[in-house]
């Protein structure tokens, strides 16, 4: 960003006056600096510097730019340039283009395509096909294959051929019988062995695969678990369909904590960057669970309006309703965060529900009764009395125990009902929790302030009715 | 852990009746879920079986044992048999043991190892240095160095040489002069090029590199932005120190999201998994944080006491209390969360404040007045009136927006002054909206309902005081 508003001026200039200069200039930069450059230039500027560029260069600049943006560019580019772009692409961000087109543009660009090279046209309908956020949907199909009875300087050579394009070539597939995964070999190993000799002997068997349906965000967590730089995809048969690369599961992490973030604060996942967002679909993506919210915490006035006796009798009782009511909804935000969390990596399970609930429990009534010390102390000093500071005390710990156990539960409950316990949990988790920390409240304060209640409510009959 | 429980019976008895079976049946599986297994056993069944194996399997299955597990089993391995297995273990996570480990175990490990290599323990004094989340302790020193008159065969052969203990060899570091990094060259140059040619024209100079002390969310954020699959460390001089892989920084991310998470819901990060965490660390962790938003809300009862005769001529304000505070609360963590995230992944940065405040102002009042219908059509459903439709229709058009803008503005002030954004700023926030939310209200409804108000207070005077 930073650098795109330092050079984009300059460049715009240069671009005008002296087009040429403009190749020699940026070739000392990375692919993504320039790339953020491009993100400052209007559409035709782009257009028009993509122009002068060779399209193995132009790609490794485009499949850098953000999805709507490489969309946009493509009205700007024409079919024939996107497709000679689209030839030099990764196989995975070319499909990722296609998807992000209207039918109608795609299909013209898909035409051009199929008249460079009709493989490539059918490599993208194939990889497009598999749905977002799937395993499928992020593999490429640029690897280095090879044969069982090949030696190891003939898979050398193999990775020669193909090293250009491929998008690793640390690991390369062996297949056999036909397209079906046999194992893999590590480029470490090839050029540790002897050139000589055959790749069985270094061919892994046991391979880590996933299948192509496989969400996006089990991919990485196999991927991490095993410190893999690839993952094979293979389907039921056996067939490799493609691979999943590192570099491609780091944007997943980042892209599934964001979702998760935004999930926990009651915020439909945004798709886009903040700035990329536009108004009205944040107000599209938050207004509805707001809405879900508040009407929840509509329970909160009924309990009040319940309670309404008790309300006008004791009428202190209303100074505390927040205090109280927010500590429950905090200490359920703390277990709920830390279950979702325990859940989304995997520590977890639905199995430990009971070893959760006892832990929760035990904090619950600890936490509980130090913040019912601190409450008491606070009675006291506002001068509400010994009997309130009861009231108070003993509140607390039913509300804070109840949050912990309640935080605790329902992510577990939620998951174990097939929803994702990320969705909206801590806020919803804390309408609950007012409600029930408001019949917590009064059902205390009516049993201990019972002879105050019942004399309030004898002198309001006495009272003539206005 | 499914493993684990699976074969972890059947492998004590096979230890116990036959210990020489152990390997064999084991080499088929993956280091990663042999740790699983391990993790299963007790320290000295786990120490049995370490001692059964040769020194570089046993590494590589130590190695993926969690830092504390480590640190308990070295106690049950003896000094000498940890500093075999250490000398094979990469040399990052050689210096985290050391980091685990009791000052004087790690003496007595220390020694060990010097004798076995005064060269690997100096690397472990040297690494273990750097402070945590640094990324110079996440670096490795087991990389390929070469000379930049080196032609490809020789770099090839620095490869093979070097190839079974670095961590990566998909990249070599071209030193000179001296230490310093002066370019690296890809395996996949080094393959795609002739193997008498000097290295020199392969090199790539503008090397994207980190200092040592650079927090390890930034070193992932740059390793995530260029696709890098290794990042080279280098100091103030140019000294290549050594290199962070992509594994260790998918890791870092896992880390980092988890501690976010647990900020954003106000518990101190917890560093352990879930059930590694004792019971009494979870309630050091949370109660903290309790009892300061706790006393945060206090001046919620200042507020409402500051109103007290509004609250008293007008009984009914007190059942939307929760209702109206709880949503300024939960616009507020949506703000805020968003917020945070851009902060987090670079989307926003500190500049861009009033951009931010701008947008916020705009969906605090669009989603305001959407809340404020729906709270009006429940005002009317309960029967308080035409006028309480409006105080409760005003009040939650100002309480959404304060909390869009508070929510959206704190993380970046924070940001601003030096602190993290995530830290407990989602609860914080809803104190604050709790209390700023009750004096909106309050207001509104003196404005709205000032004759009925009026009217109560010249009652009560009337009335003889009981």
């Amino acid at each position: 960003m930073q650098l795109g508003k330092l050079i984009g001026p300059e460049l715009k200039a240069l671009l005008r006056d002296d087009p040429d200069q403009v190749r020699p200039l940026l070739e000392e930069l990375h692919a993504e600096d320039f790339a953020d450059i491009v993100a400052e230039l209007t559409d035709e500027e782009a257009a028009a510097l993509f122009g002068r560029l060779p399209a193995a260069e132009a790609a490794a600049i485009f499949e850098r730019l953000d999805d709507e943006r490489q969309a946009d560019l493509v009205e700007a580019l024409g079919p024939t340039t996107t497709a000679q772009i689209a030839m030099e692409m990764s196989s995975d961000e070319r499909a990722d283009l296609f998807k992000e087109l209207p039918d109608d543009i795609g299909d013209r660009v898909l035409a051009s395509l199929e008249k460079l090279d009709p493989e490539v046209a059918e490599d993208v309908e194939r990889l497009a096909r598999w749905p977002e956020h799937s395993a499928g949907s992020l593999m490429t199909t640029d690897i280095v294959r090879v044969a069982p009875d090949m030696t190891v300087a003939d898979a050398i050579v193999a990775i020669r051929a193909k090293g250009a394009e491929a998008e690793t070539i640390y690991y390369v597939y062996v297949l056999w019988p036909d397209a079906r995964l046999h194992g893999v070999v590590s480029l470490r190993d090839l050029l540790l062995a002897e050139p000589g000799q055959r790749l069985t002997d270094e061919i892994t068997r046991n391979v880590i695969t996933v299948p192509p349906e496989l969400d996006q965000e089990e991919v990485a967590r196999k991927l991490a678990k095993y410190d893999l730089s690839a993952i094979p995809v293979v389907d039921a048969r056996g067939v490799l369909l493609g691979v999943i690369t590192v570099d491609d599961i780091i944007d997943v992490l980042t892209q599934e904590q964001t979702e998760d973030v935004q999930k926990l604060a009651a915020v439909e996942p945004l798709d886009l960057p903040y700035f990329a967002t536009t108004f009205w679909t944040f107000v599209r993506k938050r207004a509805p669970w707001l809405i879900i919210l508040f009407v929840e915490e509509f329970f909160t006035g009924n309990a009040l309006r319940h309670y309404d006796q008790v309300l006008q009798a004791v009428g202190k009782l209303a100074y505390y309703i927040p205090l109280l009511i927010s500590t429950g909804g905090n200490s359920g935000s703390q277990s709920a965060s830390l279950v979702i969390r325990g859940l989304a990596v995997g520590e977890i399970k639905w199995e430990h529900w009971w070893k959760v609930a006892l832990r929760e429990v035990g904090q619950g009534l600890i936490l509980g009764v130090i913040l019912a010390a601190v409450g008491m102390g606070r009675v006291l000093m506002w001068g509400d009395g010994g009997r309130f500071m009861i009231v108070i005390g003993v509140t607390l710990v039913g509300i804070v125990l109840m949050g912990c156990v309640v935080g605790a539960m329902l992510p577990l409950a939620l998951r174990r009902l097939g929803f994702d316990p990320a969705t909206s949990s801590t806020p919803f988790i804390a309408s609950l929790v007012d409600v029930v920390g408001i019949v917590i409240y009064f059902n205390v304060a009516k049993l201990v302030l019972a002879d105050v209640i019942a004399g309030a409510a004898t002198a309001a009959h006495a009272l003539p009715v206005h």
